[in-house]
């Protein structure tokens, strides 16, 4: 079992707000990719994160209203470093904020691609904190480069 | 042994640019903290890391001019989780750009605490980049926060 990605950021936001910006397709499209398809809502359900021509899908695993948002990558879909790997947002609220515990989990190897995947997931979850505290996220392809293509 | 933070980032510089920016405490004071002291020019060096009241020591163990600047940081000084861990930058040109694959090692647990952590090395990454690209990094006590205090 290798190391995978934890974040952690602080949010002016209600959790329930927060938990809703994980969960409808319209608001996951206004801070991770544009082209977002699918749904989020139910145990279940399958979402699709459209990178251009890139497709990465995500099944939700676990839902905690306000709490806990958990996706799993199927098999021979997206990425296929993130192949079965999981993402997770554990939310906590203290009296100043919100808190997202951000995890990206099962990966295989720490290779450098997870190391650009670490610094895109920063951009986005600033993005989403953007988002909730400001009116505007910046999602792809709106978004921060952390290299040149 | 845990997992640790690992991030990469595209820099418009050249690798020489770059090792300066790791290794010149007037350089590393421009997007890291303001008030950076000690020296990170030479193996054995000790490098002081001050955030207000608060110092992150770091010990420098390893110096490959263009290619890889090592700290490691002592025991009993700056925050108890970075007892002894390692922080190493590892840089590579390509035609478009200089990767730095940036790591943070040696971690004991995966905590909240080191998702908080990753985050603010992903924004201090990006003031790294800004100083390069831009001219102006944004340095404590001026970076971007990523929780309220």
């Amino acid at each position: 079992m290798s190391s995978g990605i934890n974040h952690q950021v602080g949010v002016k936001a209600s959790s329930q707000e927060i938990y809703e910006a994980l969960t409808e397709t319209e608001k996951l499209a206004q801070w991770w990719t544009t082209d977002t398809r699918g749904s989020g809502a139910k145990v279940g359900d399958t979402l699709e994160f459209w990178f251009y021509s890139h497709c990465q899908k995500f099944d939700v695993t676990e839902l905690k209203p306000g709490t806990r948002v958990a996706w799993k990558s199927p098999k021979g879909q997206g990425n296929n470093e993130w192949e079965e790997t999981e993402v997770t947002f554990d939310l906590s609220t203290d009296e100043k904020q919100t808190f997202i515990q951000f995890r990206h989990s099962g990966w295989r190897e720490r290779t450098d691609f997870q190391g650009h995947c670490s610094m895109r997931w920063a951009v986005f979850l600033l993005s989403l904190k953007d988002m909730l505290e400001k009116g505007k996220g910046r999602p792809y392809p709106y978004d921060l480069e952390v290299h040149y293509r």
